[in-house]
């Protein structure tokens, strides 16, 4: 038996949270209820009524009403999953009862929240025993309110060393007769919190970028059916530094993110799908530029890199220190070397058709070139990368195409904004590439 | 219940090793004597009188004698904690044998030293099966000699793969009925054993960095109550590397290290310490520079980056290679991208106070502003750095006022060095909030 | 006990795969004879015909007869280990019955190709209980054919979560009475698959670096007594590459990578083992520069330091920003911070014997020193470089002399081009040290 995947969504972009009782508002649910109406690229994949550290401890009570309230209201045309944060904490019994109350509370039929939540998330667990005991709270849960057992699911803030530990042995556990950890669905990190339980400290009183919690994160969703998800990125500002980090997570496995804003929401619900056109890089001394298109050529137009034709055939290229005397042949391939391509969807769907083509004819690996002219210093330079695909090449590869496929199918929402970014005819083919 | 610390140190900032005995000196015992009588910053939380790697074979026997007689006579007066190093191997029970004996005999009552011994560090642990071995050692002692059982703490030297693996299942094996792994204190990673073990290798024969290591060895410390703390740092000479290093292991949550001489240890008893004076930073390009501070203005020298003002409210600001055209707003957003704040002690209690004074009037989450102006070629730009304070950044922040509390009430014979760094005001506020 | 190696070879430097069977060749095993006849240091250390990824599923019943044939012929020629890789996936019982059935042709001793089978390669491999089905399998092929049971060594690929996981079991497990995984030989990263298994991304398409991965199959391997080998790289033109690659992979314990070509086999053989000659490095900036070799003198060539001597015995040094204005001494410990030495076969082989007489005469620890006259922009300072060596120097020293020992009593058939490389004298004195 495979490894499986318990939930309809096999990937989440988006994870977003809103205080559910905001003090001194008129509506105190102000906030959850101007989210619940957020639609297209500005809903999120994940929707987080958030009953915990994003609202006062004083208003929690009140926020477990306002949950209900909205959500039973809103709940059945938010595009997106629904799944309300509740409060827990592995070192503090109290803070878990109230955990169940709340649950207890939103879940219960009779208020009408409960068809639209499609399950909770569960903060500060601890090791796989603590994880169990949020695991039963939602099972007795179930039971007293007559709802099928492991029909909520069940989301963990990973924020302590515990936990992190715990991700290793989950696909063990979640087989065993006395619990019914297979509701697991996203196992998401917490870093503020994480940094406070390792007593971690940088000058500036930044998060450290703990890779490592990032990459056990991934492997522990991967190994275990889950969805891994990446805490939240503070600084709202700084949409080049959110995409970033969001390009790390994804080379880690890690395709979701912590949402702070809509316009977080959007910029990480895109981020992640290939981009409308392709586009070349050139890499030096530990850097990488993109190259400016003119005329279907690839402009290199910084100083780092320089180039001259010197005589017949002959070339000089320096890079930063480095100067090199070549010929035409040795010229293209260092610069062979130092480009790379991005594809584009278009590109990507492409190359996924000509290999299913190739397969179909009984060839099991072929050579995909992608051509340019490279200019520096106004010399032009031809240049062709080739790549072997064969079945597993393709297979990651397909990746991106495969989480564009799960967005189309599940959030219809966004299907205007998808053509409008794409073409019709790419968002057509992508959509029936692979299957 | 949560995870408990079962030692009154919950920081431990230096681990200073000294041989126990030394061939051809008058004095076999010069090294730990000398040791013995450090005082103030230059005397280290943990003392490790080295009966191990530090001391040649054939000394080791007198290196016992050499440490009941020094302990005995000057553990009294000294401010650290004492924690002898005996000799350990995973593999070999001969050497197993001898650390046994070893611990007999200093943990002797009639000779004197084990009042002021605090526990012992055992070297070269294997899986978890192996560290009960040597806790069972212990345990023999303490009831051979009337001890109480678990009064010895027990630290063990994490330099193998098999060791590191192990630190994920303490917290589990740490509750079991028949050990005393309780008495664990210090993970201690000791990278060039484990560099030996893993069979690493690099072209200049320099230790590699090991930062997995490292983390695994700060989560289990974290998810077990225990302290993690770095192996030795060999190039003595180097202090800027010094720091650079314990700066990294305290972004992983490690904050002890290894430390050969008495400046090693004035240097890492000072590091984790919040510096005495904030300073602004300006990075680029994977740099990041100290900006120099001159009437209360923060000035650029360097070239790599360029400011300068086009006419009415333009200005272009060059990078290395890239060149931006922006207005003054475009220009603040830009550079408030491009500088951080390394809060002083006095800024982190400032902030820790206004934070609990907000929470006290019933706010959860504060904006706190810093403001500077910076000057680069001249051109003169102000800038509000913002960032929200909510329970958990209050926390995070905590660490380092934690682990100056921590130093503060242990560690008397620091007070007046203490004192002269921050100014007796800033030492008492700092002594006082939080708690 | 310590942790054991069942094995003669104790390292792994290349793992060379090749396809089965070929389609629309007149000889369809065209690939593995022509590998098969590979020597020297072009013929790798184990080789693997392939008959799962590299050969087309419609080829591999004639793979497996190309195999038997193939290896009953030329194996008992061929200088490295033979270890045939068949089908195997977790998730997937077919396939899995058809690796059994491969194993059970190919190691059939009336076929005559078993007794020069060293074991074989199972790819895509699961949580531990999914290696006990392979090695299950391995024992029945075994007690079937009457070997002798775990005669067949068995390596995994390593390309999912669940796989990487298991890693940190093995050695808990291979002392079970149940299993014969004490037959485990190499750990295998196969990034590819693994890429595809975390659902990771990159913008280009490459293959994220996974260094948490690598460390964690070294670190499985050092715990287990295995050899821990990278994946394929797959740009065969970048031998540059190939060659950082592997020194990263070094500094993590893992000294084998995957070959794909008979030229990778030869970089990848050489590439760990100490160089003919020493070299000095200059450091700035995170970066480094070899220095060039003239007169004896180590000049640095390059723009980015410049040094200028300033009236009696000042000296000014920029690097890159910062400009620092030194007298002798300081100027000569600035340099001795930005330099280091690779050093030689040669110099590896001499600090070991200077060591091994120093501990002779009964010192336990011994400074050796490395000198040089670094010239820059026509300055010269002489530096002296010392190190201290302590057994545990000493033995961390010695992995790449171990590994040369290793290869030579293995590999004869490489001795006539190690002597060429290093001269006959190197040759000898590298082989009887330490010993």
């Amino acid at each position: 038996m495979s490894t499986q995947r318990h939930y309809e969504r096999e990937f989440v972009r988006t994870f977003f949270t809103s205080p559910t009782a905001v003090k001194g508002e008129e509506d105190s649910a102000k906030m959850i209820r101007s989210a619940a109406g957020l639609r297209g690229l500005q809903a999120p994949d994940v929707w987080v009524p958030d009953n915990e550290d994003a609202t006062a401890p004083s208003m929690r009570a009140e926020g477990v009403e306002n949950i209900v309230e909205v959500v039973s209201e809103n709940g059945a045309d938010f595009p997106g999953e629904i799944h309300p944060r509740v409060v827990w904490h592995r070192d503090d019994p109290t803070t878990r009862h109230q955990g169940f109350q709340q649950i207890m509370e939103i879940a219960d039929p009779d208020n009408g929240a409960v068809e639209h939540v499609d399950g909770f998330v569960i903060p500060e667990v601890g090791d796989v025993d603590d994880w169990k005991k949020a695991d039963e709270a939602l099972t007795i849960v179930e039971n007293e309110h007559g709802l099928e057992e492991g029909s909520l699911s069940m989301s963990v803030i990973v924020e302590s060393g515990e936990a992190e530990l715990a991700m290793g042995e989950l696909r063990a556990e979640m087989g065993k007769p006395s619990n019914n950890l297979e509701r697991l669905f996203m196992l998401v990190d917490g870093e503020v919190d994480y940094t406070k339980d390792m007593r971690a400290m940088t000058p500036t009183g930044e998060l450290p970028p703990w890779p490592e919690l990032r990459h056990n994160t991934s492997r522990g969703a991967s190994a275990a059916g889950l969805i891994a998800v990446d805490g939240p990125y503070d600084d709202i500002r700084d949409v080049e530094g959110y995409r970033e980090r969001m390009e790390e997570n994804r080379a880690k496995g890690m395709t979701g993110i912590w949402s702070l804003t809509p316009t977080q929401v959007e910029v990480a619900n895109t981020a992640p799908l290939p981009p409308k056109e392709g586009r070349w890089l050139l890499r030096f001394d530990d850097r990488e530029v993109d190259l400016r298109e003119e005329d279907g050529r690839q402009v290199y137009d910084g100083d780092a890199v320089e180039l001259e034709e010197e005589g017949e055939g002959t070339y000089v290229l320096e890079v930063g220190d480095e100067e090199l005397e070549l010929d035409a042949d040795g010229l293209r391939e260092e610069l062979l070397d130092m480009t790379a391509y991005v594809p584009s969807m278009d590109d990507i769907v492409d190359s996924m058709e000509e290999f299913e083509a190739a397969k179909e004819a009984g060839r099991g690996a072929i050579a995909m070139t992608q051509s340019a002219t490279l200019v520096i210093d106004g010399v032009e330079v031809d240049l062709d990368k080739d790549r072997m695909w064969d079945e597993a090449t393709y297979q990651a590869a397909q990746t991106p195409i495969t989480l564009f496929q799960d967005v189309h199918e599940h959030r219809p929402d966004q299907h205007e904004e998808l053509e409008e970014r794409y073409g019709a005819d790419v968002v057509e083919r992508a959509t029936a590439v692979g299957n």
